[in-house]
This record gives structure tokens, C-alpha cells and sequence, in this order.
């Protein structure tokens, strides 16, 4: 085993440092977040942290960068408390990466980078018609982390529209044949291959 | 696509309900979390919630459960003010699972389980030894979220251990090339496969 210390890290150039310390946390649950901003523009993201906040009642976060950086999404979802996740294929993965281009804000990366805009009765904010897991979250909660002026944001869940083929008795869903990628580091995407599932643990 | 409606998943049974939103919000970087208690009982517990907070300076996060469900690791953190992120082999999944398990505090999940706590100088809290990507990190907050008392941890990071093939030039970890897993939902892991990697995107 090589140690790397905090110093060595430290001194790594910008461009290395990012892509050793996301990779260090492992692979993630990259989803592509739709939003409409207040002039009725959609926007499209991806975001790779994801967090399960809670099942009951079903709480889902993600942490979105500083406004400097990434400033769209999370106005879009102060000023209108909708937003929308969606899985993120194999066949579109190269769309959905080129989201993270910083276009003007009056421009949609739906347009820009070639997906669906798909709106669902009741729900202000867009879908990815491509994705085949779509689900739609109500602003619950934005909370800074002071630190480094990143924010976790929460949103309750309001509805959810998957391929059928996907959902299993126990309520586990299939994402591994699905397609549903995951990634890891700044650029990097990858499907998974199922290798075990253990029982509910006891000592 | 079919539609699942928020009063269908509130219908759900507890398990199936738990599985389900598990899976939703996609694949997630499982770690093995170690700690130490201010008795010097050093503790292991696997965490699939972790978040990348910040490149420079470097901080990790992850999501604890309310404590009456997950008490011990979240205790010691708070007493000893660190913790380690071990990466989940193949080799050792079943293990890593049955940390799960609620063994009593005065037990040490690694003997109960059969992993090797490894100890390295000037780091109180205990690493895996069997991991091929070790971290430690000092605690720099702890977020409660108020809606269901969960915490968001988040830790800078130390101190870094890692087999030195995984790294690449640019930074990048080859953690399909490691081994190290992914999991979905609550009992599910997967091994990924690399699938395409794409330049910094501009518009």
C-alpha cells in the first residue's frame, strides 16, 4: 500500500487533485436533474451525488456545487420547488455528459445536447424522455455547508415513472439491466454486473 | 412507463417500501466506515451513502442514520473526532455486509465479522486491512437533517492508502480495475465495467 499524504494531495495541480479525490469516494449515482427556470426555460444537469435521505417518509438529496460554479439548477429550484431526477443510459451517456457545459442560461441543454423534455400532468418541471427511471421531488429543504459553499438540497418525493420490466417482488429495481450507469471521478462512466445479495444481517 | 404514485409507495410494506427507494436514487459508493470508542473498542460499519463535498481543501461526507437505528459509529466519531473510508473488495463482501448486524458495543464488529483492523501511526481510528483503497478523515461537522434525524458527517480529509497500480496519471482511480463495489438498494453489489470516458464538456 502507497501512502499519499494530505500535503502530497495538496501539491497535485488542480486538474489531478479533483479527479484523484472524487475517485477516492468511489463510484456514484450520476443522474441527469431537470428544472424550469421562472421565464419557463428548461434546464438539464448531471449530478453524480446523490444521497437516500429516507424511505418514510422518502426524502432524496443531492449535494449541488457553489452558485459560482453551478448556479442554474438550484435557482430554477429556489424559485419554482420542483425538480425532477433521471437515470442516465448507456445509449445517451455522451448527451447527458455534455450537459455539464456551461451554456447560457437562456439556452436549454435539453435543445443543446439533443434530449427529450417530457412533462407529466401536475409536474412543472421537465422529465428526459430517454431515461427509463424518472422520478420527481418537491423542495423540502437547501442547507449550506459552510465550509466551502456547496449545499445539500432535499426534496420530498412526489411521483415516479419506470420501465415496468425493472421492478422486482421485493421492490428492488433491476438498474443492472437496466443500464443505469454509475460514475466515478470527474469523466468516467460504467455499467455494473450483479455479484450478491446477503439476507438482512444478525449478529 | 409506468407510473407509481406517492400514495402507492406509501402503501407499500415497510420492507418493499425500503428496498424500493433504496434503488431509485441509483448505484452508491459503499464504504466500510471504522471508528474507535473512547473505551478503545474499535468498531466497523458499512455505509453506502457517501458524498464528495469539496476537492480544495478536500472534504468526504456520508449520511448517518438516526441514531436510535445507527448509534455507534456516529458516538465515536463525535468522541474521537476521526474516521476511516475502506473500500469493499469482492474478496470480502460478505463480511463487509455483516457489519450490518447489531452486535452489542462492548463487541468489535471486526472480530465478529473476521476483518483485520489495521492501525497506522498518528490515526487513532482503525482501517480495514484487507481494503486496497483506505482514507482517514477528521471530522469537520455534523449537519442534523431535521425531517427525519439523520446527520450529514462530513470529515477533511488526512491521510490516503491506496494500491499504487489503481492510480493513473491524471488522478484517476481504476476502481474497476480494483474490484472495489458498488451497491443498490440494501442488499444488492455490483462490479462495474468502464464504458466510455468523455473530454471536460463545453458548449
Amino acid at each position: 500500500m502507497k501512502n499519499i499524504t494530505i500535503q502530497e494531495i495538496e501539491d497535485m495541480d488542480r486538474f489531478k487533485k479533483t479527479n484523484f479525490i472524487n475517485s477516492l469516494s468511489g463510484f456514484k449515482s450520476v443522474t441527469l436533474i431537470g428544472t424550469i427556470s421562472e421565464k419557463g426555460i428548461p434546464n438539464l444537469a448531471i449530478f453524480s451525488n446523490i444521497v437516500h435521505i429516507g424511505a418514510d417518509p422518502v426524502y432524496i438529496g443531492f449535494i449541488n456545487r457553489p452558485k459560482e460554479a453551478a448556479l442554474d439548477t438550484i435557482t430554477n429550484i429556489e424559485s419554482t420547488g420542483i425538480f425532477t431526477m433521471n437515470h442516465i443510459k448507456k445509449e445517451f451517456v455522451d448527451r447527458a455528459h455534455q450537459t455539464s457545459a456551461k451554456y447560457p442560461n437562456d439556452q436549454s441543454e435539453f435543445e443543446k445536447v439533443g434530449l427529450t423534455p417530457a412533462y407529466k400532468k401536475g409536474i412543472l418541471a421537465p422529465f428526459v424522455g430517454e431515461s427509463n427511471v424518472q422520478y420527481a421531488l418537491k423542495l423540502a429543504d437547501i442547507i449550506p455547508i459552510k465550509f466551502n459553499g456547496t449545499f445539500l438540497v432535499i426534496g420530498s418525493l412526489l411521483d415516479v415513472f419506470i420501465d415496468p420490466v425493472l421492478m422486482q417482488e421485493d421492490g428492488h429495481l433491476a438498474l443492472d439491466q437496466a443500464g443505469s450507469l454509475t460514475s466515478l471521478g470527474i469523466y468516467n462512466y460504467y455499467e455494473t454486473n450483479f455479484i450478491a445479495k446477503f439476507p438482512y444481517a444478525k449478529p
